[in-house]
């Protein structure tokens, strides 16, 4: 590791990012693009090839092959793993902390983190727990860009009781990085978060599942004219399966609740066909008009242009 | 309407497009930008706003106000109007069709408009039903763009005993205007569309009235938060709803066996996250990955930058 000394003008001195997939990539590049924010930037990875491909990319200051080396003198540790190894690697780095560190997390759920990990935060470290709304199908450190979080929004979700300058340095590192930040509860998160990206994964993961199950010829048919609508849950259901899998075990009961919510819609939609119902079908469309209306002012429907990964 | 002398260069000598939405006014910036095509394109529609904004913009070499006047002396009409208005259309211009005349549509459904249409065409005017697989989830003359075509298929489906002549020119008009043209059963297409077309937009409509549901501050943040998912089914719910009503009337028996098999796996997959069953889970996700290669090798995923509308 590169030895320098303390300079005032950066943010952070030293920062370290666990796992390098494309969250933790994006983050990485992000950082290295922006001046005075971190002055040493560390990575690593529980895999040897990605630490071998985010050394070869030059992602960062360096990067570790040990987890507990790569956080010793860090003022800010950011998991960027699956959700389901938190608890395992904060029982590991737990004890090399150093007193004043603020940890960080950029997972999709939040209430289960915080309730995995909490344990093992030191009393003189602060958990000021993230999730990006960003991001793309792609996985891995190649798959990462700088602009990821241009204009995206980084929601933080610290504890009742957490230090109010940690929570403010993370809000300046993340603003800096291009994302637009708000504080939010954690549940309160979880549950929004089950209906906006939870549950349209769920159901492009099954309906993609569908299509694999139909005899070849039409399930060859199906690909070759998907640009129909079933491309845009090809795209959903072509995400990392292990951070997904992840998430709907960590967020089961809002998962759950609007998941029952939606089954009920459906079967009533059903009905409306099988009944040849022309006003309810009708009604119902033209009422989801607005809600796209809504989409396309609040500025999330990004021009393509602007998002090199779709 | 010009007078103009035949001309044996062009595939055509006249053309008639019923309908000037995405899909008619597409049709017609196409073809006006081909030479060589199509001598006299002739539009008309329904409604006399959509009639005046196609002349503004210059779409044909002329609008028609009446429906049958528009067909006399068309060596092709094309339907583009939403199914449900087929059989009224035909009944009306039957009497006024050319011998010879080739009729056509672009209907997402192709059994159901043989069966309504069938009886309204004289013995000698062929029948070549189409469906280009392309569009956007915007809607009226000025959404329209030459390029919608471009690299896309472009189905027919002529019943049993067409003139081949006739499916031929109906082929070379769509290649003419960028689309790969192939044939085939009308009753296999609607199955495979029930699954690639008609099924994702039934569920995008669902999910966004489920979001429609929930209280204010809840709905407000999952618009805001959109950008993880749930912003790509805004965009297919913010679709014609008269063209889809129709669709799903006419498409009744394909569409509810579809979301049978696809309610089935929900149901399976709902359990699995219920009983926190890891395995099953990461293999779903892991198997739908290989779809979506097949989509991207079969090319039907877009640089956005080719189609403007995304």
């Amino acid at each position: 590791m590169e030895i320098k000394g303390s300079n005032p003008d950066f943010l952070f001195q030293s920062v370290t990012l666990i796992g390098i997939g494309l969250i933790g990539s994006s983050i990485a590049r992000a950082i290295k693009k922006t001046e005075y924010i971190v002055k040493n930037l560390v990575l690593t990875d529980a895999d040897k090839l990605v630490r071998t491909k985010a050394k070869k990319l030059g992602l960062a200051d360096s990067v570790e092959d040990n987890l507990c080396a790569a956080v010793v003198g860090a003022d800010c540790v950011i998991l960027c793993t699956p959700i389901g190894n938190y608890a395992e690697i904060m029982e590991s780095i737990s004890g090399h902390l150093k007193p004043g560190c603020i940890v960080s997390d950029v997972g999709s759920v939040k209430r289960a983190p915080i309730t995995d990990m909490s344990p093992y935060i030191p009393e003189n470290v602060h958990f000021v727990p993230g999730h990006p709304i960003a991001g793309t199908e792609k996985s891995g450190p190649e798959s990462g860009f700088a602009e990821l979080f241009d204009g995206r929004y980084w929601l933080l979700t610290p504890p009742v009781g957490t230090n109010r300058k940690a929570v403010k340095k993370m809000r300046c590192l993340f603003e800096a990085i291009g994302a637009m930040v708000e504080e939010m509860d954690p549940d309160y998160h979880d549950k929004v978060l089950a209906l906006t990206s939870h549950l349209p994964h769920l159901i492009a993961y099954t309906i993609v599942g569908t299509a694999d199950d139909l005899e070849d010829q039409t399930q060859a048919d199906v690909i070759r004219f998907s640009a129909s609508g079933f491309r845009d849950f090809t795209r959903l259901a072509g995400s990392n399966p292990i951070m997904w899998r992840d998430i709907f075990l960590n967020n089961r009961e809002a998962v759950l609740e609007m998941l029952q919510r939606f089954s009920e819609d459906l079967t009533a939609l059903q009905r409306a066909i099988r009944w040849g119902e022309a006003d309810t079908l009708e009604g119902l469309f033209t009422r989801t008009r607005e809600i796209r209306r809504g989409v396309i002012d609040a500025k999330q429907e990004v021009p393509p242009s602007a998002n090199k990964s779709r």
